[in-house]
């Protein structure tokens, strides 16, 4: 975490530094902006022959900034078809504004080495994409946003997006669709619903056209310029991957249980508790061992939110929660629970999470578990870069969530692969410790000093509670303290945090 | 029909005279405005003690717009419970901005003379409500908008409304509401959907409160401010009567069936029509013997659009359509359908009939039947005002969905009561002539001189066809000439076209 900030990051602008998590509660809210005026002709045709078709239609320009969605996550194609379109019309200088970016768009790095694409805002980059971005292949910083952060920069006007291409389950020739219908259904399509509001133009693009209308419109008619029918958005079987798969790894299980006996142990789980569980290792595995607590103490939860698990889906279909709430599923076979189930609602990111509106859901939640790359002795979270500083996951819901919870819980191994994750210093900060309650770790369990009560709890239920100072020496001890790492000047990240302050930069590799 | 409209009108403002319904097409299209900021806390609650705490909390003040919806038709009972609230802590100078007012409201009348409503926009305004108006009675001229017109004032801020109050079937604490569900259901909230997103303030009142999540989430939470328990948002078995329950006239029955034969004439029923029906007498009828002609050709429409009766939700369940889009439900009944059958689409005013859009419903309408009080020979149509120049009924969707529809029926009987129906000049115009195609009545089918191969067919089926002009002096020979309106030069109504334009004033009447 850089404890100074530039003022100024060529190719981002003036920095707002990060000044608390709840700073914005004190400061007046930015306007938002209008959605854009759009034209449409009495029973006028919104299909065109391809997807160059509808791009043309919409006379792309150098420096134009081109939204996607990132439902599809690894199984994504039509971010690459689409840049590659672009790159072969000519287009120079896009901005890419993805939801997030996963290892399905390692191709895109020849298009930064030629310029095509100069300018990134996403939740997160990974594999050969955060490589190229990490050695300086990006003319301009990548500029990293949670999701809430994200419908906080497009409806206040800090993102602009003059193109959206929104991918699809199924559309209609005017333009309604959806992602929880179709041979290739991905369930919630949450975040392309804010960028198909205020985008200046907008394509939908689907493998499946329907009979009018599309049935259920995730998105309307009203805010589509054009339809496409493609051969394909991608492959929907790679969505349950990753991160986004619940874990078989033991130490990751054995994590797993162990978050929700401290869950138990806090008196967080009353009745009616909102629970949102974030991506990653064992966090979504918490899923699997909360059920005989629940059962035990016949407790019913309010909503699931967040990213939905197939586990998820279970334990709401079994009666321990009352409903789901989806801005992104994380499992293909989740879009049959949202399809069938009017208790399994559909939100936008907007609704997830900005801060700027009448009240958004990650606010309403009651607990929340979250994992980490990197935790320090401030309980400060990096979910961005790796140890070496390579920029390889992402920010998505995590500050978003970690504010709003009233009771929030970080859990990773103490170290993965001789690598400590808890450090005293993290390479990036993403989520401020603040906003941390507990981190569970297989070595014991940390209680944030701001939460006294929290620690009598856990230690009258006699769960290893041990001071994070302890914990790190422990680990230091076991693998030795790591050589820091060394980096350049040149920044090639800033790291936003959902008001839109900067919280912190990623600098270059020394040597990259 | 006003042959010279005044270039600007106290009270309203500069007049942009109409210039023809596809007039907009050639113009550019007006930015939106930025919907409001809005702000929460985290896990705060929005629910206030009383409509009246509500209101308070939203700090109101002299000159203040506040707009309602009227799902509840004659039923409701929000809107006086408002007003007599802010009469009691003396606000003057309301502007009044209802989707539409109704019987219910006479109740105005008094806080028209004392000044605490002295400004209104409405689609409709009747009874006793409407002569006080059409007699001078409200300090500024009424403006008289259609739907799909009250949601491009809104959204373009022609109309900005400082507090939405919004009656809703079910609500949850948070603000997510419906009117589909709850002993009040009431079907479609899709006017309010509107006034929501735009609306400074907003505060939902309900007789019922439901633990969270409300489902379906007609309006999110993310646009409520305050939500409201209170005893009764009306009587929902008001709500089908008058113009939106179907017909036990004989004459308008034999209309009814007259306007299938004609349809079925025209050759418009063609595999996926749209239709649309408009409340009144004869024109929702038609749905009934509608039936005969679908089931004999096997014909299945597309979607049924528009106010939904039960007899439009019985033609989908028997699958004679494929989809029902409802912006208002004209029974409660119908509400039961929407909570239950996907293919049952609740939309905002705006997606119904706002030209300003990517795409409204009613552009898509293939067919559609309106009711009229008055017809010319221009095929000019008056909904709002009756022969004695009284303003007594509404614009509604009636000249939304004339302009998109491509067959545009009118039917009513040529005269009522001794007075005619068909006349030399409407009294006010609401839908242009050149939207209208036929005129059905029970002496004789009128064919718009523009559609003469329409003409032809109904000949061709042996239908009644008779020239407008020959069909005016029959009448004329069996009734006499009506003495011409005697008006003063006050306006008392302004009639906007959906454009904005101004298609017509209404004067107030001699001796009134």
């Amino acid at each position: 975490m850089n404890s100074t900030l530039p003022q100024h990051i060529a190719g981002y602008g003036d920095v707002t530094p990060f000044q608390g998590s709840a700073a914005y509660l004190d400061r007046p809210i930015p306007p938002r902006v209008a959605a854009p005026t759009r034209r449409s002709t009495p029973h006028g045709s919104k299909q065109r022959s391809s997807l160059q078709a509808a791009i043309e239609a919409c006379h792309p320009f150098d420096g134009m900034t081109v939204s996607f969605h990132h439902h599809l996550r690894v199984g994504d194609s039509v971010v690459m078809q689409t840049i590659e379109l672009l790159a072969q019309m000519g287009i120079k200088d896009i901005r890419l504004a993805a939801s997030s970016l996963t290892s399905a768009h390692e191709g895109l790095v020849p298009y930064l080495q030629n310029g095509t694409v100069t300018r990134i805002w996403t939740s997160g980059v990974r594999s050969g994409l955060g490589e190229a971005i990490s050695a300086g292949q990006l003319a301009t910083p990548v500029v990293i946003h949670s999701h809430g952060g994200r419908a906080r920069a497009i409806t206040t006007g800090e993102l602009t997006i003059d193109l959206a291409v929104i991918a699809a389950a199924s559309a209609d020739e005017q333009g309604n669709c959806t992602g929880t219908v179709g041979p290739s259904a991905f369930g919630s399509i949450g975040y392309a619903q804010v960028d198909a509001q205020y985008a200046r133009q907008t394509i939908v693009v689907s493998d499946t056209i329907v009979p009018y209308p599309c049935v259920p419109v995730s998105i309307p008619q009203t805010q589509i310029d054009h339809v496409v029918k493609v051969d394909a958005i991608g492959d929907v079987r790679k969505i349950a991957s990753g991160s986004t798969r619940i874990t078989k790894s033991p130490v990751d299980l054995l994590l797993a249980r162990r978050v929700a006996d401290v869950l138990h142990a806090s008196q967080a789980m009353t009745p009616g508790f909102n629970f949102q569980l974030g991506s990653g290792g064992a966090s979504l595995a918490v899923a699997k061992f909360l059920r005989p607590y629940l059962r035990d103490e016949q407790l019913k939860g309010g909503f699931l939110l967040g990213g939905i698990v197939a586990e998820a889906v279970a334990l709401k279909q079994e009666g321990f929660f009352d409903a789901i709430v989806d801005v992104q599923s994380f499992d293909s076979a989740v879009a049959t629970s949202m399809a069938e189930d009017p208790h399994h609602l559909e939100i936008s990111a907007d609704t997830y999470a900005n801060p700027f509106n009448g009240g958004c859901m990650t606010d309403l939640v009651d607990i929340c578990v979250l994992s980490a790359l990197e935790v320090d002795t401030d309980f400060n979270v990096n979910v961005i870069t790796g140890s070496q500083g390579v920029i390889m996951a992402a920010s998505g819901g995590h500050s978003d969530t970690a504010f709003g919870a009233k009771l929030t819980v970080v859990v990773c191994p103490s170290f993965r692969g001789r690598v400590p994750t808890l450090v005293e210093r993290v390479t990036t900060c993403v989520t401020p410790g603040e906003d941390i309650d507990l981190l569970v770790t297989e070595r014991g369990i940390c209680v944030n000093p701001r939460r006294p009560e929290l620690e009598a709890r856990l230690k009258a239920a006699h769960l290893p509670v041990v001071d994070i100072h302890t914990l790190k020496a422990k680990v230091d001890k076991l693998l030795g303290v790591p050589a820091p790492q060394r980096f350049n000047d040149r920044i090639v990240g800033v790291v936003q945090y959902r008001d839109g302050s900067v919280i912190d930069v990623i600098r270059q590799r020394r040597g990259a």
